[in-house]
């Protein structure tokens, strides 16, 4: 009995942190009281004291009090008695290092698949997808493994970006690069564009936010699922 | 006694493909006459032969006759014995992963370490830093290391994008990422913008075409290079 809200982005344009989510956060984590925190993706290079910091200033607006899993002495054992969990956006390679590092991959993905709630935003999304092979991250140092939790069962391509039609630039487009994760991998990505999230409950997928999202499949053309759909093209 | 053209991108924006850098490339190959192309970064997933047929045309105009290293039975035989040697543009990841699957970094290593003349464009430009970890490109691939030639004493940044102040999206922007890296690394990084190279002779280093490019050391302010400078701050 899967709970999961899967977020592109903590924070859209001209927004605070968290602020656009916290109506949907606060029935999602109705009666809870402490959340959990895992601040590893560290964005811009962040303490994990600062980041966790942060953290608690938007939750205290729902009234939600948490802890960083770096104030643990035994991180796995924070997961284990979690009452809930949050883990943040940044650096997705440095995420699932420090995953890895502290043996935390295997636990997480139990607490999840059996319902703790669970939110992810950016890195923290793409964790739960079958890989962080979609990630859009610099690779600034090097995982055990790029496999994650498969709590979903295709990959996540957050802060997902149209193809600019009037740019002049030579790099390649997030289409460009999901295609060429595709000549070695089936595995499905869905492109979320900031301001969307997936809410899991049980096995059920649903589209939210106000936007609608990209589905890449091996060998097919991207096509767009609107916003309330039920996710149910990954079989 | 290193020669090597170390080029942001192998086509500018309305240009075809290596156009722009021909002129120079043909004072630069003179008197070669067989190029070896390693063609394992596959950009959009184009195959091997493909992709040299490509190189081959360009090469043509210079009067160069292009061979992919797969089409050797012995790949590391082609590069111990190779006259001079392209790596192109495509997934970095990927490139690294069939470089060592193939067991070619050292014995490329020391062929550009001992004069062989070497151009490489994006990706083929990456692997030329001490590691991978400044790569735009999607981990689509797990290579055994992100370690790669250290034929520079510095990383890459290839098709290098200046922040858009104008943007509303909140994924991160290269500069910083490239701040995140300098939280675990000291190595110095170079975003070298499209159109931009270095022409390496020996142990000189000079930024070529008409840009400038931005230096990132660690706990310091990024500052720019005019083009036609001798790189000498990596030390």
């Amino acid at each position: 009995m899967k709970k999961l809200i899967i977020a592109s982005t903590s924070s859209i344009y001209g927004g605070t942190f968290l602020e656009y989510l916290l109506p949907t956060l606060s029935i999602f984590f109705k009666g809870t009281q402490q959340l959990l925190f895992i601040p590893y993706a560290r964005p811009s290079g962040i303490s994990y004291n600062d980041y966790t910091t942060k953290v608690q200033k938007a939750f205290a607006k729902i009234h939600i009090h948490v802890t960083g899993i770096h104030q643990f002495d035994d991180p796995k054992q924070a997961i284990a008695t979690a009452e809930a969990i949050f883990t943040g956006g940044g650096n997705t390679f440095e995420l699932v290092n420090q995953l890895y590092k502290n043996d935390l991959v295997e636990i997480l993905k139990e607490k999840l698949n059996t319902g703790t709630p669970y939110l992810g935003t950016s890195a923290g999304s793409n964790i739960c997808g079958v890989s962080m092979m979609n990630t859009n991250d610099m690779p600034i140092v090097y995982p055990p493994s790029f496999h994650t939790l498969g709590v979903l069962p295709f990959n996540i391509n957050a802060h997902y970006l149209d193809p600019n039609p009037h740019s002049t630039h030579m790099g390649e487009t997030r289409a460009t690069r999901i295609k060429e994760f595709h000549v070695f991998h089936t595995i499905p990505v869905l492109g979320l564009r900031e301001g969307s999230w997936i809410e899991v409950i049980g096995d059920e997928m649903i589209l939210k936010g106000p936007l609608s999202a990209r589905v890449f499949l091996p060998s097919k053309e991207p096509f767009e699922i609107e916003s309330n759909s039920i996710l149910e093209f990954f079989d």
